[in-house]
């Protein structure tokens, strides 16, 4: 997915978050932000938003010599996220489709992101609503089955926090073909390995890191050992905008699981904000 | 009133907003908003966001030769404010103050500012929730007796469209002490004198422009003799955000009507987003 002339403004307001999460030495934000302001003016806008993300958070991170800014905002969400899917447990055990509502939680997960400036009080009630929403049928029959047949799944996480939401999702999967994959390091409140291990996502499934650190999967970017698995793996299901973002255009058996929290976006997918999705890639069509 | 951080984006947002009114050309497109963050990147942000924003949109105009990008957009919304104000002319009769009344209303059509964003379909609903909203008795009672006492009024416009609301409150005020200021020249969405005439202002009281092409009044690029205009006035009404934030800092008798509408300056005033406001400058407290 390429980025569009909307996505500049989104981009500065990013980096507004993260300068400040980084210093609260005005001097020194303005300073980074016009770093920031002149990175995005000789940038290469046919890259897609994750990798533009990708420059400008390493330049923030390298400035002002923070190397994950969001360290404690993650911890912050992870526990709270551990506390909200403990609400939602009886809530699967009580379903008379398990996988639909572990479903929609893990994709209402998604909602615990930073990045975006979403309001940590509104997660609980955020969840609630989603698991009201419907899911396109034909696509999680599709995605079903597709678990079923398959042999080497790869699931690509996206936040910090979300991964427990995701744990409850992969505990109903065959979990010894299930790789858990986080981003090559911080970058935002993306899930690395420390932040799936919060979770214990260890002691169910093998955890790689994509060696990418961006918010998102840019292949080319990634190291080769994960590249050689992302080619082999006869399903992957990736979380998150992010990782739409990235891979969209991929011809590979992905299923996407995400809220669409921005107007490109929901534009793009011809769906609202706030929309809960399981989707394919655009370019991907053979692998019905 | 300072530029901050969370004006940066905003901003941009603008830019984005003008570059599409101007050309519908991607390339051209980018071509500018890459002209306009390295402008910002070299900014002094020491200066208030309307004197920002009117260097944005000089680099917008000039780079893609159009003089007026929002002229369509601008017969549009007073074409529209007409017909509201029409609907809301009855709420004026009947009123037991009607001055309190038309003052809301006045307000009320700030909200019709095409430069943040705001969907012409709600412009009614709005106005109806604002009649409903609470002003700050004191403020509309020193309004109300300032206006009785002045012999110079300077109206300070805002936007095209508003004005038609501007008219309601004019037709209350001592007309023959009253001048109404447009910009100097079009910005955004901005008052010039065509479109105060375009609501027939014109037949109410003289119209100056203030010499400055700045969504707000920046008093070194307006015009000498609008500067002495608005030393010699001892009333000026200030319409809008715009004027707020470029007048905020001044000593003068000024009473700002205006809608806040970004998380700025509502902080700033230590109100909420949506709220309807009467206030004076923070520099100015001696003419209370």
């Amino acid at each position: 997915m390429e980025t569009t002339l909307d996505c500049v403004p989104c981009l500065v307001g990013q980096a507004v978050d993260a300068v400040r999460m980084a210093t609260d030495q005005p001097d020194e934000q303005y300073r980074v932000i016009r770093r920031v302001l002149s990175l995005l003016e000789r940038m290469n806008f046919n890259e897609t938003p994750p990798h533009m993300a990708a420059e400008i958070h390493r330049i923030v991170k390298d400035e002002l010599g923070v190397e994950d800014p969001y360290r404690e905002v993650k911890e912050q969400s992870t526990e709270l996220a551990q506390r909200i899917v403990a609400k939602f447990e009886h809530v699967v055990a009580e379903a008379t489709d398990p996988f639909e509502t572990t479903l929609k939680l893990a994709i209402a997960g998604n909602v615990i992101d930073f990045g975006v400036g979403v309001d940590i009080d509104t997660i609980e009630t955020t969840v609630e609503e989603a698991l009201g929403l419907p899911l396109p049928y034909h696509e999680v029959e599709a995605l079903r089955s597709a678990i079923e047949q398959a042999e080497d799944i790869l699931y690509l996480g996206d936040n910090a926090g979300e991964v427990a939401f995701d744990r409850l999702l992969i505990q109903l999967l065959p979990t010894e073909k299930v790789t858990f994959v986080v981003r090559g390091g911080p970058i935002i409140n993306d899930a690395t390995r420390a932040d799936a291990e919060a979770v214990g996502l260890h002691n169910l499934v093998e955890i790689v890191d994509s060696g990418c650190v961006a918010p998102g999967t840019i292949l080319e970017h990634c190291s080769s050992s994960f590249r050689e698995r992302f080619r082999s793996a006869d399903l992957i299901i990736a979380k998150g905008q992010g990782n739409y973002e990235s891979l969209s255009a991929e011809t590979a058996p992905i299923f996407f699981l995400l809220m669409a929290k921005c107007p490109v976006l929901a534009q793009q997918l011809g769906c609202r904000i706030g929309e809960i999705l399981v989707c394919r890639p655009t370019g991907g069509a053979e692998h019905n």
